[in-house]
C-alpha cells in the first residue's frame, strides 16, 4: 500500500493498521526536512483523537526487570481485549547503539500479539529530542485506538524526568538489596514515583524481596508528599511467577480513579502539555536555524576554523548567529 | 570595589581577585537579560588567556567519595603551589535542592585554601544550559590562572556525556562491591572512562577493594580502545589514608604527556570545541526567541489555552514560532 497523503497515513492510524502507524512514527523520528511537514500534517490531523489513554513511566536500572514486567503486565491486559502500546526513552541507546526495547525477543509473547504494539527507542539526538519524539508517538498511539500506552526508561536520572513530563502514573522498579542506591540522584526519581515495585521477588528472592519492601516504605515516608494527593505505594511482583501484577494494575487503576475524582489527572495532563509546547519551540528553533541555508553555507567553514583553533566556540557561535 | 565595565571584571580575575572571579562566573550563570551582554564581553576577553590548564572531570555514584578525593588530592596539588579550581555539574540539584558542592563543609580544607577556587553547579535550567554555563566557567577560571579544573558530577549518565564534552581526563569513581553497576548505563559511562579508581580502599576495605579492581580490568577488557589511543586504568584510592592519591595524580599527568604527544589532546579539544560551538547555538536561539517582545506577549496566552485544553501543544508552539 503506497501512503501520500497526511489523509493515507491518518485513515491507516485510525483504522488501526499498524503498519501504517509504525511508518507514520518513522517520519516522526526522521531528521529529514522533507518528512517533517508530513509528519507534522499526520500529527495535527491525529491530536483530536488522542488523549484517551493511561500512559504508564515505568523506570529502573538495567536488570531491574522492566521489559519481563511489562511482558507479563501488557499480556494481561490484552487478554482482556485492551490495546497496549510499548514505547521506549533510552538516552544511552545513541552511545551503545540499540535500545532497550531493540531487542522485541525480550517480550516474544507480547511482540507477537495483535493487540500489542511495541516502538523501541528513537536513537538519534539529544535526550530532549528523543523524548519529544516518544511524546508525539504517544499522540499517535492514541489516535490509533492504544488504551495503555507504557513507556520504559533506563534509570539515568535525566531520562526519568522527560518521561514523568509525558505519563500520568511513574512506576519505579527496584531490586532487593540494592540498599545503597535509596540514596542522591535515586532520591530524586523516588520523589516522581507514584509507586515502587520490588520485582523479581521470586524463589531465594522472596526473604530479600520482603525487606526491600519495608526499607522503602521507610524511604518514602521522608519524601515530600506529591501535589497530586496521591501517597505513593509500595509493592512487589514477580515477572516469574506472576505474582502480585494483577495487585499492581489494580493500583494503577486506583491511581486513574483518585486523580480523575480530585481533578490531578487533567491538572496535570495539562501542565504536561505547557511544558511539551516548550520543548517543541526549542526544537523547532534549531530545526529552522539548521535548515537555514546560509547557515548551512557558513557552518561547515566555521567547524573548520574552530577545530583549527582560529575561533573560540563562542565567536563561531556569534558569528553562525548573525546568519539567522 | 564597584565594577561597572567588561574590562573591570577582566583586570579583576587576571589580577586573580577570586570574589570578581565569583561575580562573573555568577553574571554567566544569570537569565536575566541585562547581565548577559556584559557576560558574554567578559567571556571573549577571557578566552584568548583560557586553555592552559589540565581539566579532569570527577564523576561517581552518590557516597562514591567525590568531594572526600577532590580535597586530598586538591590539598596535595595546592602545596605543590598549584592551583585549583573545583566545578560541578548536578542536573538532579534543580530537584533536589542544593548541589553536590553546595556544602562546601565537604571540603572545608580546600575551601579554606587560598590556592583553590570551590563553585557550586549553576542550579537554574536545562542540563544541556547547566553544562554551558560551567564550560563558560572554565574559560574565565582558565584566565584567572587557575591550572588544575576539577569538574564534578554525579553518576547519572547523561552528564557524565556532558563532562567528558569539556574535560581532558574522565575519571570515574566506584565503591567495592557495586559489581551490579557494571551493567547498564554504567557501560556506557566506563566507556568514556580513562581511568577508574575504586574509593575508601582503607581498613576493612581494602580486601573488596583489590577484588573489586580486578573486576573493573576484566570489565575494561570488553570495552572498545579509546580513540586517544590510552588504555584505560583501574587504581584504587583512599580519600581517609591517602593511600594511591598520589599515583593516581601521577597517571593523570603520565595521560596528558601520553595525549599530547600523540596529539590526541589538542585534537580532542578542537573536537570538543565544535560541540560548544553548537550548544551556544542553541542557547542562543532559546535566549533570542524568548525575549523577543511579541513572543512574551503571546506566551502567556498561549500558555493559558494550552491549560484549558482549548489548544494542544504542538498547535500552541507553531502559533508561537510564528512571533519570531
Amino acid at each position: 500500500m503506497k501512503l501520500h497523503t497526511a489523509d493515507d497515513f491518518f485513515e491507516g492510524i485510525r483504522s488501526g493498521h499498524t503498519v501504517t502507524l509504525a511508518r507514520a512514527i518513522t517520519l516522526i523520528e526522521s531528521n529529514n526536512p522533507e518528512h517533517f511537514l508530513l509528519a507534522e500534517e499526520i500529527l495535527l490531523k491525529c491530536i483530536p483523537y488522542s488523549g484517551n489513554s493511561i500512559r504508564v513511566g515505568i523506570s529502573g536500572v538495567p536488570g531491574a526487570g522492566k521489559s519481563s514486567l511489562i511482558e507479563v503486565l501488557g499480556s494481561k491486559l490484552t487478554e482482556k481485549g485492551k490495546k497496549v502500546a510499548v514505547l521506549a526513552i533510552d538516552p544511552s541507546s545513541e552511545r551503545s547503539k540499540g535500545s532497550i526495547l531493540g531487542d522485541k525477543t525480550r517480550m516474544e509473547k507480547l511482540a507477537a500479539d495483535t493487540n500489542a504494539f511495541i516502538r523501541p527507542s528513537p536513537t538519534s539526538g539529544t535526550l530532549g529530542g528523543v523524548a519529544l519524539k516518544t511524546r508525539e508517538t504517544i499522540v499517535l498511539c492514541e489516535a490509533a485506538g492504544y488504551e495503555i500506552i507504557f513507556v520504559e526508561t533506563v534509570g539515568v536520572g535525566q531520562s526519568e524526568i522527560s518521561v514523568s513530563s509525558m505519563v500520568d502514573f511513574f512506576l519505579l522498579l527496584v531490586l532487593a538489596g540494592a540498599g545503597d542506591e535509596l540514596q542522591g540522584i535515586k532520591k530524586g526519581i523516588m520523589e516522581i514515583a507514584d509507586a515502587i515495585a520490588v520485582t523479581k521477588a521470586d524463589g531465594d528472592n522472596v526473604k530479600p524481596a520482603i525487606k526491600a519492601k519495608a526499607e522503602y516504605i521507610n524511604a518514602l515516608h521522608l519524601m515530600p508528599h506529591p501535589a497530586s494527593g496521591w501517597i505513593p505505594k509500595v509493592t512487589s511482583c514477580s515477572a516469574q511467577t506472576g505474582e502480585g501484577v494483577k495487585e499492581l494494575w489494580k493500583m494503577i487503576e486506583q491511581f486513574v480513579a483518585f486523580t480523575k475524582q480530585n481533578q490531578w489527572f487533567e491538572a496535570n495532563r495539562a501542565g504536561q502539555n505547557v511544558y511539551w509546547m516548550h520543548e517543541k519551540v526549542n526544537a523547532e528553533l534549531k530545526r529552522r536555524f539548521y535548515n537555514n541555508p546560509q547557515v548551512q553555507e557558513k557552518i561547515k567553514n566555521l567547524e573548520q576554523e574552530v577545530k583549527e583553533g582560529k575561533l573560540s566556540s563562542f565567536e563561531a557561535a556569534r558569528l553562525l548567529m548573525k546568519q539567522n
